[in-house]
């Protein structure tokens, strides 16, 4: 299975790392080789090798701070864009940077390597919550698959559960904790921490970005419920159209209040069917401390799914990491290949 | 499809049910049709009809405590094996008492039904648990399905979780909640009961039996964790070849004392890799506060997966139930079906 990179950051380079330790294991229990055609990458360069490049090699040029563009003497001095409409793999992974307004580069990038046949896996928030729907339809008309396991709870197989373990059920709610970031700052502030101290102890520590907006305003656990909602029960919804409010006004007068009567905040998202309508919202929520998503500590990620067959399931698992997150895109290339 | 029901007690109830339930939902998502052939029960009665029997009659007979043997004029007069012997059928259920000394009599069931060219979906932990290798073996040798979801977790889908969402990973240890009598006793405990008594509140709410052995002395989770190392670890334990304590030494004392630790006393079964070896155990043990299975209460079930791709994931839901049981079967036949 050809394989072309379009960003080669963290999650891209998790996922590398994954194909050179797993090669052996995955040929040998699937069947699956896969050779790695292309990387096009903004900062970390960009080449192109119908032969394949050697990853452990590019991930060597990374650690050292080199440009891959001097990989071999197959630089590729054009965009991400041109290497897809000039590649031949059969997966285009879209690993690049999400935005949640616009959805792009991204969504360009996905849009054009359907169009050219190949099967998409990605990472990217944006393109699914603006646009999951166009997308699928192109993807499902061209016989094609496209697969996002690590757009919600990262490597945690949330959509795989559901999608193929949960088959027969119906879905009438799903809650959880979606975002790692404020999870963690509200940890921390039961620790008795200020939010503060909380956010720049996150920061330092990388699970917060120096504008923490997207965590802290919830935006980014509102693109998650949004996938939620238009993957699993097959709504439109944009996800600025949906209610949502942050961490930034708790304080920890609310969380030891809180405490008192046996409640924890958690910043929860929620996706449920009211009568014939799907809603979806995101808000700081007191949790009973006797449910499972009271004690889902730090950067961990959970999700309760109401189901009419099971009552409530939850899953608790890693919501980032590199390694994580890299697996979550090593599955669905697995459900590509057809093999699992 | 066509089922054939060996044993109609709770579980085949509630899987008959949910087939009268999705029938439309499950052609209209699946493309799937369900024929119930032959139902035997040794106290519930027996009935075969090729064209199909009516589900929501017997169901109705059962619930006016009739026999189903006077559904039409089909009653089948000889035992569960000789129907398997004799039906035309593409599906076994087998969905017999569970012996954890013999595996009998739903071993010989399951071998005849494979041999005889049948799938077999069951939610017997006997012979699952003792002779899951050689049954496996026949249902590959025969290109069949042998499948036993609701084995472990009832019909909470974790063994689909492991073997289709962790593809490609490798699990190093699992250990959880596998036994909802225990873990309701223990909780009533904490909340102030002696033994005697919540094993008395248990009983009368029908989570435990009269002898309530299997469940205090930890022999059901002990199955269990010896299915997780069996099926998922290839090894071929027994089940009472590994360390088993139940909770009948625990005192109210124990739990109090524990829980000014910052613990709560959980009956946990466990297996792990040790170098070469793969161990299974059960055995109350003193759970963290704040990790997950600290917080699963009353009859729910959890287990924690430890993988070498994304450290740690825990799953709660059911562990026992007429629906949720049910469920755990159709989901199997869905698999049979070639649908997820």
């Amino acid at each position: 299975m050809k394989l072309l990179f379009v960003g080669f950051g963290t999650v891209g380079q998790g996922l590398a790392e994954l194909l050179a330790e797993k090669e052996d294991a995955i040929f040998k229990e699937y069947g699956l080789e896969f050779t790695v055609v292309g990387i096009s990458d903004m900062l970390k360069g960009s080449v192109y090798n119908p032969e394949g490049i050697d990853l452990q090699q590019a991930l060597r040029m990374l650690s050292s701070g080199d440009s891959i563009s001097g990989l071999s003497d197959v630089a590729f001095e054009e965009d991400a864009l041109s290497m897809i409409q000039q590649a031949d793999a059969d997966v285009v992974l879209e690993l690049t940077y999400t935005d949640l307004k616009t959805g792009e580069p991204a969504t360009e990038h996905i849009r054009t390597a359907l169009g050219r046949g190949m099967h998409v896996v990605t990472s990217n928030k944006g393109p699914i919550a603006l646009h999951y729907n166009r997308l699928q339809s192109l993807a499902e008309d061209k016989g094609l698959k496209l697969l996002f396991e690590g757009t919600v709870m990262s490597g945690t197989p949330l959509l795989n559960l559901i999608r193929r373990s949960l088959a027969g059920s119906v879905i009438t709610e799903m809650r959880g904790i979606l975002n790692g970031t404020t999870n963690y700052i509200l940890t921390r502030m039961e620790e008795g921490m200020t939010y503060e101290a909380a956010l720049k102890r996150a920061q330092e520590l990388g699970y917060a970005e120096a504008v923490p907006d997207a965590d802290v305003l919830g935006w980014d656990a509102l693109a998650k419920v949004t996938i939620l909602a238009n993957v699993v029960f097959g709504q439109s919804l944009k996800p600025f159209d949906n209610p949502c409010k942050g961490i930034t006004d708790i304080t920890a007068e609310d969380i030891a209040s809180a405490r008192q009567r046996g409640k924890r905040y958690k910043l929860i998202g929620r996706v449920w069917r009211q009568g014939d309508k799907v809603k979806a919202s995101v808000s700081p929520e007191q949790v009973d401390l006797n449910h499972p998503l009271a004690n889902v500590p730090g950067a961990t990620n959970a999700l309760t799914i109401s189901t009419d067959t099971l009552g409530d399931i939850t899953i608790v698992g890693p919501g980032a990491g590199r390694r994580e997150t890299g697996y979550s895109l090593l599955i669905d290339l697995l459900h590509v290949g057809g093999r699992v």
